[in-house]
């Protein structure tokens, strides 16, 4: 490999395991696909219909057009738009799924359920319009899971999308009107751009652009809700020290990893699993059950559940390779289809949950809401029947962990600044940004990609940028990265932030009783919880009486890989975030796109993407737009 | 080129004349491609995340997994149920333009449209149970209307489509309910589709193929209701006795071609020429405005306004070669962007409508209901301006055309069958059916494709199929095909129906008054009027109570090329019906797609793909699934 794996040193020493064992991973895989295929990598190549496959030579001696004549232009924005539809759809199905189970809630058909923070829901539904006051909290879940749907289902798009519309500042939502790319519909928008996309629709890469930065918002809409609602149904996330790496697992335990990024069921798990711990210890399992998270339903756990995270997506297989996990439970999204594969050599039971995500190889457990007590159940016995099954077998479970203080939802962070400013809590912030103490902020989101050295351009651009002073947020498998690698916790503050930064985290840690300061990092979620970051900075926004493009604010998704990572990367732009990217983008081989995206969109929208795959460099480029933005604002 | 580029005589000739003037056609772009990529023929190539792109090695010596650790079957069913999505996507978007078109006329809001045919309104409303007795049509409608969008915007994913309910046989609802394939929501299923084929989701290729079909039956619903309710706005086809082939081009006439597939403008642009014929007259053109169709827009205003239909899909570039179109005015689908930079080289003015279909190049007038009548008026003036510009420049236009008998809808097909027996319509047909004077009926639809010789499978198959007593149905670039090719009309049927075929047509055409039989080849409209064809499907089956898989009913779309034909020939097979394809699917890389698609099908649904691209041998495989059916039925 051209470089270095991994800097998880839990990876690095598995990966040594995975090796002598012949177990082939994502790393191993990605080599043997080299060379990737130069025209997908530009985002030239067409599949769209039976004439082609085409593809646009770059070099300009073959092909210009394709079959049906469009250009590169109108591939490589047909091709990305795509993949800002698929992410909005993965996330609203999720935040459907969510929405859904609220409804059920509100008509008492999912007893496995509650509404554990009736105050957020109150909060949600005041946002909303829905005048909460007085009425009963099932009537309140009731009108919140209507008004949620209304945006699936609204055939009136002049009517902005209610998740998209209250969330945002005044004039970002008329700014986004104004250009057309305000959701109606979160389906609708989907449907709309695959529609356009069809051969022979739309051939006009700005034009497809902005239908795809209308699906990125939508993908927005869809985040929101789902992390919002989620609070409203198993708690909004509230500090906890936690821990992260694989030496979570636990050789005595019925060990069993959640990964996936829906929290419907593993929030059941958790509950259920408590009750099941007597059985764990009959079977021989002395410490009994050990649920530990992977990925993002990692994160969704770790933040209300206090659950130690085990790894992030890339290597979710190693998690396997330890030998100690019993059963892997998966839910949706990023889960490598080759862990069933993986697990025919061991004892793990992988077990499958959701309808519309099966793997060859798996143990399925339809997973019903109104079954869900019992679904929970069946997984966990799943687990302690494949811990019996490990038997003596040798686990190699790498002593590696990191303390990781998690759970920093908006209300959380917003809570400890109140311990300093009680009236107006967002005061500290606001009077350290404008005194240079805090330079800025920066979000971290998104994946891993073995097009990176997994984690390292998550730690290098966040230490270079703490010391610069800029706070630091991150979610998704970013978050996993930091909680991985030691900088969730108050001893990288020590370490790596600047004076500024270290002073206001550790008057408010102090202030909120941590007797230390906040962490590095603050860690707000799962990646479908992007949205918190949205909400603070909205919050900021709205303070100043300044849009989110004035702001010295950053967001870098520096290892990103996914269709979803996509969505979110172009509604950070579209909500006027200057935005880094530390994986070439498949779409150089236009040189449109790449204009609009990287430079246009900056006049149109006020964010814009950044792409280096440098992390050093990327630090640099994200520090100066910040001081630009600074400079901007007079401050 | 290996093959003959077409058998259209004006085709050929205009061939020539764009070779001579260095005009670039589809067929240059289809051979400049070659060799295609191998992989994506294959359907082995990924790009749904930017860890690849990825492709499996066909051979075994290369990458078995993509990076994620998804295999060749997962990759393949992916990739084309994304298609089925993108077809879905299409179709629906098109159907729901209509659904508000006729709500806004129901609200007094679109000046330019009214109810053209009330008793069809009112029957789709009895259909739909919305008990129309008695309500005034205004109510009708915005009950129809309502009851239409209800298709995109239920969340409850147990109850399915009205237009997929109560347009199938029962015992089809049930088998598609109890399959799981059965839509609830077209928008939420082109979603699903979009959120299960994301990077580690659903990695069962069985899992994503039934996704794939209720995507194929969202397909199914949103053309249902494109039809229906266009029948109810603008008029219920019924038989005329048109032209077809560029020969319908005219010197000395402002030429308007229409192109694309929704109705909502092309109507207007007819009604609206009407009265501007004078100004075209004033500005030097003698023979006034001449409008002519071109792909399924011109199969509509074909079937409604006698317009003469200038071509199909694969030769649209080749009505501008003529130099004598003033102006071609696009709405969507399947318009290639290739039409902007051929007319810089003529005088043509390229028209873009909708605001989600742009042509960089083309000018755009944007088309809103409201508006129509002066978009309409807009487009022909810039039409009439473009002809001034023509003055004395050379035109091509070949001096080929042909007779076409179209406008078969359903009810003008059974209006014509009542002739023989009014009581009971279909007796003739099923009687005849019975004692084998007819074998079987053939519906052809879909595109056209380079990979084949230009409407020459369409042709060879027909006449076959006809030969030996099978009734030939057709809609879409198949209508184009054989209307430009002369099997639309009552020589064809001398000429080429088998003596059983003949008698029944023949009667039919006497009795129905054509003073001879009905075209061999009966035309049922656009690609999106293929569920016409299901409606006279669905109707015989419930007269003889059985269901669709034991009809001897086939269907082929032998040059097909578009997702939308994907996302037909799907439900075709969801139907019950052996759904042939003369290009070869870009599936062949799985085995378990090729055999769930070809075999298992058959028994999950009754209905099953036939690959084969000899046009001769496929009839031959056509005919023998008729002789089996029979053979079933005992007959």
């Amino acid at each position: 490999m051209s470089h270095q794996k991994t800097i998880d040193a839990s990876a690095n020493e598995l990966l040594e395991v995975a090796k002598k064992e012949g177990i082939e991973t994502v790393w191993d895989r990605y080599e043997a696909m080299k060379p990737h295929c130069g025209f997908g990598e530009l985002g030239v190549c067409c599949r769209l219909c039976w004439k082609g496959p085409c593809r646009i030579d770059p070099f300009g001696n073959g092909p210009q057009r394709g079959v049906c004549g469009a250009d590169a232009h109108t591939i490589v924005a047909r091709n990305l738009i795509r993949m800002m539809a698929a992410g909005a759809a993965a996330h609203s199905e999720h935040g459907r799924h969510i929405a859904l189970c609220l409804l059920e809630v509100a008509d008492d058909h999912a007893p496995a359920y509650s509404i554990k923070d009736k105050d957020k829901l109150r909060r949600i539904a005041e946002r909303l319009h829905l005048a909460p006051e007085g009425k009963d909290i099932k009537q309140i879940a009731r009108e919140v899971a209507t008004a949620t749907l209304d945006d699936f289902s609204r055939q009136q798009a002049s009517i902005p999308c209610n998740w998209a519309k209250e969330t945002m500042t005044e004039e970002r939502v008329d700014r986004l009107v104004q250009l057309g790319v305000m959701p109606h519909n979160i389906d609708a928008v989907v449907t709309q751009i695959m529609g356009r996309t069809h051969v022979g629709c739309d051939a006009d890469p700005v034009n497809l652009l902005l239908g795809g930065i209308k699906g990125a918002l939508a993908d927005y809409t869809g985040m929101y809700m789902a992390t919002e609602l989620s609070d409203a149904l198993f708690g909004t996330p509230q500090p906890v020290i936690s821990s992260a790496n694989l030496g979570v697992l636990k050789e005595d335990a019925v060990n069993i990893a959640l990964h996936g990024h829906n929290p419907l069921l593993s929030e059941v798990v958790c509950d259920v699993a408590i009750g099941m711990n007597e059985e764990a210890k009959k079977a021989g399992a002395k410490e009994g059950i050990n649920i530990v998270g992977i990925c993002c339903t990692g994160n969704e756990v770790m933040m209300r559940h206090n659950i130690p995270l085990a790894t992030n997506y890339l290597s979710q297989e190693l998690a396997l390779v330890t030998g100690a996990v019993d059963a892997l439970v998966v839910d949706v999204q990023c889960i490598m289809p080759s862990v069933a594969k993986i697990s025919e050599c061991y004892h793990t039971e992988v077990i499958t949950t959701m309808a519309e995500n099966k793997i060859p190889g798996a143990t399925h457990i339809q997973f019903q809401e109104k079954t869900a007590l019992e679904d929970a159940r069946k997984t966990v016995e799943l687990a302690i029947e494949a811990f019996k099954k490990r038997g003596s077998s040798p686990v190699h479970i790498p002593n590696h962990k990191q303390t990781a203080i998690a759970g920093f939802s908006a209300e959380a962070l917003i809570g400890a600044l109140s311990k300093l400013n009680a009236e107006d809590p967002l005061k500290p912030i606001i009077d350290n940004i404008v005194d240079g103490s805090i330079q800025g902020i920066a979000l971290f989101v998104g994946c891993g990609n073995p097009r990176a050295t997994q984690d390292n351009n998550f730690m290098t651009i966040a230490k270079e940028l703490a010391r610069n002073n800029v706070m630091i947020l991150a979610t998704g498998c970013a978050s996993g990265a930091f909680a991985k690698n030691g900088l969730m916790t108050q001893e990288a503050t020590e370490a790596y932030a600047g004076d500024g930064l270290k002073g206001v985290l550790t008057a408010v840690g102090q202030a909120a009783g941590l007797e230390g300061p906040l962490p590095l990092v603050l860690h707000m979620g799962s990646c479908v919880d992007t949205t918190r970051a949205a909400n603070v900075a909205v919050a900021i926004a709205d303070k100043l009486g300044v849009d989110l493009d004035k702001l010295p604010l950053v967001a870098s998704a520096p290892e990103a890989m996914s269709e979803k990572a996509v969505a979110i990367g172009t509604w950070s732009v579209a909500l006027g975030l200057p935005t880094h990217i530390g994986i070439t983008p498949q779409i150089t081989g236009s040189s449109e796109v790449v204009k609009f995206l990287t430079e246009t969109a900056k006049e149109a929208l006020g964010g814009y993407f950044i792409v280096e795959t440098d992390p050093v460099k990327a630090a640099d480029k994200l520090f100066d737009v910040i001081k630009e933005r600074r400079q901007g604002l007079g401050i």
